[in-house]
């Protein structure tokens, strides 16, 4: 209240005309007109609801009072929103025709019309509406003493009806509030899915009273009980979001077949005994959590009906934990190596007139599909799952590509052609560290794949997948976040909104407003870096962490046994993430540099090299008080040499032969320190 | 693994020897000997558990085997630790008598032995094993590039048997990672009770099956449910800490009385009607949650059975939850205006001849007593419960102190002389926002009382107490460490540990520790500063946080109404902290400065001055984008006022009369803006 009596007394300035483009909505709306005038929060503001909405708005709404009184300082009289009608004269007022159903294909459309004196915002369903108040949390305005929503309208819809992000909470098990704050975010972005990944080779995570072996034997304690996930995926409901559970089979099986031995495909042969007593025949093998990263082969035996009698008893637990439509089997990187070398699984292939273990999975896929109609789910499973006998009502989750060896996205055309839903997670992969840009460019659909309306309406959306074999609970928002936030675009917005310079900037704006909800992607990196400072000063290590990137792709585990599970995730690289700071300002300083060789451009670029000679002198210092700091040093030095040889060639003052000049840029081109690689170096190789 | 091999390359760096008052233990052990020598850290580092320990152990050191990866980025071999004896040959050995048990009077002392080749934990109980872990985590060493214990003998055992923090989850509700995290937090700090306030006016947090109106319409949704209430103490009696439960009665009563109005006690006085038919008689009340702070008058009926059903009822399904010994029934703050306005009551006190209001809270909390007994719990409250009748096994709570207008824990010494046993919290309120050195002086043993030694037994020991009113799940941590540290060492260490400065140092680095448990107090004041700024820098902010402390006492609050439970906490008061970082240094300078007036101790003082006129200039220029810095551009620009008039004083050369200097300085000692006050302000009177 006294926030507000400082501000009235300190008289209201005049708002300069915001333009749309200084905007920081995202994803971008359908249709965005901006027009002179402004709407000025004050402790009076209030909201309506009218219309006939599902509950979950007086949830969505009292929540964006929280938020916006959060923001702004401003102590709203209004606390709560319980039911319809409670203010009609409120000057939001927002109206939904009817209740949101969660799940695909549901209106998500709103219009929003801020008036200099009235809001409205009106919504097909409610889940439009939430939409709504996320749109105008971020059309917030402030000059210096008070906050201001501009005169607008804004018209808005999804490109794609499925928009998700996957998070494997089987590799690092992830807490309850990790998902609940990633779910939040999810729905700030106007995401509508949450893919959870819940078995793996390295734990099962699902309370199972039928199966209890499962958490005794293969979680390491570590799972959510049935109430926790009954409570998640209310919280997600309430917030608009799908979760689709996937229990992996048959292949990624460590953690079930530690379990249950009897239903993997391993079998061991046996020799020995003595002279006399000749023991020859076949065991079952035994297996264990798995602690390292990578493709193992622990299969489920697709022979063994008792395979098929506890699955089914499993989804007859785990599925009514789930009120959504949908159901993944996962089903990928299965290399049947097992298969191969089980005398009694050949024998089933020859009898039941199956090929190849392709069509042995299929076989094991569609006796599931039963299982899960009988829970009113539908089948959804990694590409692999894709052969000729696989029921039309299954959607293929396309994932690989080149890195596997593959046209990238090509299972999303075959899938489509051939008659099947599908989502996009190839070019989402974002726990391989690359660049925003590679994914903000990566279209589910298809360009000059020749797809008819119908072959193009299966393509459902997209999903970002957040594999965690190298990412724990305190590491995983930084890698979701912000970057996720641009896949969202990609998904919700125009498929020509394709600015990636203005995507950026608002992405940044993104990023700090993410923080409200409680996600740590930011506050975490400093709990890191003073760790590896050993509670010095961490100024010098932040700066380091503006020019050094995570190794990318599957580079920072090599063999998939460097790290275990229980590994340190508290190291320098932990705490850097993709599109360091300082590279684009490098890069475009040196660029502006070479087109136009003034004074003033080259004093841009010898800036960067003296900062960083200076920062290598810097971080040698603190690492005589911190052993952590020891692996980034030769790294660091690497930097300075270049930058001190540069700083001489900016200057044309350079001895070096050309040869040991490149060699000399060629040692910041490295990977074998910390974990990091310098992100500067295209750029540094630019000035030779 | 790769972290090991640079560290082996590097090669060994003498260690020089570390010195006793160079550690950090806290709290300080009872006998610490320090020899020459080294136990350095390595990967093949291991852990072998012997004897008869409780299987919480196995926990303890696996995640004492994370901790200590995660500070040192060394890739241990050994990932868990789950049966006895799995490592005979490990270099640290652990061995336990018995079993712990969960409760007050358990031997929790512990020896640790650090050789430079071997360390050995040896304790009566896996209890204080937890206790010699963690202090062999406190006295982990590094020089640049390894990490090392000292060899050191150590033995150890608190002085008092109650070390607790209670935390008030009613005010604002603090959810489930929140309570973990601390009770984490206690475990590290060697406390062993977490008192869990679950229910006062503004809210009933606990699930109840027989009585769900009180979740339905007293909770605003946010409660415990049985399982994570199951699974907390689950996870407080894994790290050693017993759960006292509290649910206040018969005061503090809005929440239950929303659920239940017909067991309260105000009556309201019918008239009216028509001029043909008159109404008179009384009607019950109706309550709701409460959503100011303060002392309200809803209390519930002691004269009305129901009551006590209700009562007995809750008991019998909330006391299984909690297998301590122990049960809270709050019972303080009860004014008895609505008992002396209820004619009802007034002839029930008349007829069970209770001539107080006082003798009729008693009258309650004796029902209460066999409720609890019934379940094996023995009943506790705050002090007001403390009258002749009360029953000999109950425990005393003693709270009030001077703000209560009662000597310091004078209930204290009433308690034990009449032969209750007793909890000290007065001068452990840590929502005050009074210098940790209060709290650190304050001994639970009056001095001067004149106690038998048996009178001294029944003082068990002493609790933090966390109200909540100005708290919420971003802000608690903060307000509760480093804190609650210094006053568990009051309650562990001997009594004659009372050197301020260095309780001072070896907590700064207590509270870098502490985040390694996820403890937020550090990483949440970014998060504060970054929304104040609006997103733009925050170096000035955090600058001036280290001159600014939250209002004391219950001054921020005035009469409780200015703050809504539901009122931004958002705001720059919640990103300070009681001993705000500059007071300490800035007041060293100026007594140096005025023992010694040495140019050089002049340019310290006027070092400070100089950084708050720049301070002030910069925020200036801060708040031209940020509403939220305006509140506090008074108060920067009145010690920017005061330094640029006390650096001409410095230089002599100030032509102020002496009663405008006076009044200069005094501008600085304001209450008046944005909820803080300027620490700095009696160091700078001493200049004038």
């Amino acid at each position: 209240m006294k926030y507000l009596f400082v501000l009235l007394l300190a008289g209201v300035t005049a708002n300069a005309q915001i333009k749309k483009e200084q905007l920081n909505l995202m994803p971008w709306p359908q249709n965005v007109v901006i027009n002179d005038g402004n709407f000025t929060l004050t402790k009076n503001f209030k909201v309506n609801v009218s219309g006939n909405p599902n509950p979950r708005i007086f949830g969505g709404v009292t929540r964006f009072l929280r938020r916006l009184d959060g923001r702004t300082g401003i102590f709203f009289e209004q606390g709560f929103v319980t039911k319809l009608n409670e203010v009609p004269t409120a000057e939001l007022q927002i109206n939904c025709n009817k209740a949101g159903k969660i799940g695909l294909y549901e209106d998500e459309s709103y219009n929003l019309d801020i008036k200099s004196n009235k809001i409205t915002i009106n919504a097909s369903s409610d889940l439009g509406a939430l939409h709504g108040l996320e749109t105008l949390l971020q059309i917030l305005q402030n000059n210096n003493n008070s906050f201001y929503f501009p005169v607008s309208q804004i018209s808005d819809f999804p490109r794609f009806t499925w928009r998700g992000l996957m998070i494997d909470a089987a590799r690092h098990f992830q807490p309850v509030d990790v998902i609940k704050r990633n779910i939040d975010a999810l729905a700030a972005m106007k995401m509508n899915v949450f893919h959870w990944h819940l078995v793996d080779d390295q734990g099962w995570r699902i309370e199972t009273k039928k199966h209890p072996k499962l958490i005794e034997l293969a979680s390491d304690g570590l799972y959510y009980t049935q109430e926790e996930i009954r409570n998640i995926v209310k919280y997600a409901d309430e917030r608009g979001i799908l979760i689709v559970p996937e229990i992996d089979v048959p292949g990624h099986g460590s953690a079930i077949l530690t379990a249950y031995p009897e239903i993997g495909s391993k079998v061991i042969t046996l020799t020995g005994g003595t002279s006399e007593k000749n023991i020859q025949g076949t065991a079952i093998a035994t297996y264990g959590i798995e602690r390292n990263a990578g493709i193992f082969s622990p299969t489920l035996d697709p022979s063994n009906p008792k395979t098929y009698q506890i699955l089914s008893e499993l989804f007859d637990e785990v599925c009514p934990l789930f009120p959504g439509a949908y159901f993944h089997i996962g089903g990928d990187e299965n290399e049947g190596k097992d298969w191969d070398a089980n005398p009694k699984i050949q024998a089933f292939k020859k009898k039941h007139n199956l090929k190849t273990n392709h069509e042995l999975q299929t076989y094991f896929t569609m006796q599931l599909a039963p299982m899960l109609k009988k829970h009113g789910k539908q089948l959804m499973g990694w590409e692999e799952i894709l052969t000729k006998d696989l029921s039309k009502e299954a959607i293929v989750h396309s994932w690989r590509g080149p890195n596997e060896g593959m046209p990238a996205g090509q299972s999303l055309v075959d899938a489509v052609k051939k008659g099947y839903k599908t989502v996009l997670s190839n070019g989402y992969y974002i726990d391989l560290m690359y660049s925003v840009t590679d994914h903000y460019l990566n279209d589910p659909m298809p360009k000059g794949a020749n797809l008819t309306a119908d072959e193009k309406a299966r393509i459902l959306g997209g999903e970002a997948t957040m594999w965690t074999e190298l990412t724990t609970s305190n590491t995983i928002d930084s890698r979701v976040w912000p970057r996720t936030a641009a896949i969202a675009e990609r998904l919700w917005s125009p498929e020509d909104v394709v600015d990636v310079a203005n995507m950026r900037k608002r992405l940044d704006n993104v990023s700090f407003r993410l923080e409200e909800l409680g996600l740590t992607h930011i506050r975490n990196k400093a709990v890191i870096l003073r760790n590896v400072a050993n509670n010095q000063d961490i100024k010098l290590l932040e700066e380091f962490t503006n020019v050094s990137e995570p190794l990318k792709g599957y580079t920072r585990n090599k063999g998939g046994t460097e790290y275990q599970m229980y590994s340190p995730f508290t190291l320098f690289a932990d705490a850097c993430t993709p599109d360091a700071k300082d590279s684009l300002a490098f890069n475009d300083a040196v660029s502006q540099y070479l087109a136009n060789k003034t004074p003033e451009n080259k004093a841009k670029v010898a800036a960067f090299f003296n900062n960083w000679i200076a920062l290598n002198k810097g971080l040698v210092e603190l690492g005589k008080n911190a052993p952590l700091v020891q692996p980034i040093l030769p790294l660091a030095k690497k930097l300075s040499d270049a930058s001190q040889e540069l700083l001489l060639v900016l200057d044309n003052k350079s001895t070096l032969k050309a040869e040991d000049l490149k060699s000399l840029i060629e040692q910041c081109n490295t990977k074998d320190h910390a974990d990091v690689e310098l992100s500067v170096y295209p750029s540094l190789k630019k000035l030779i």
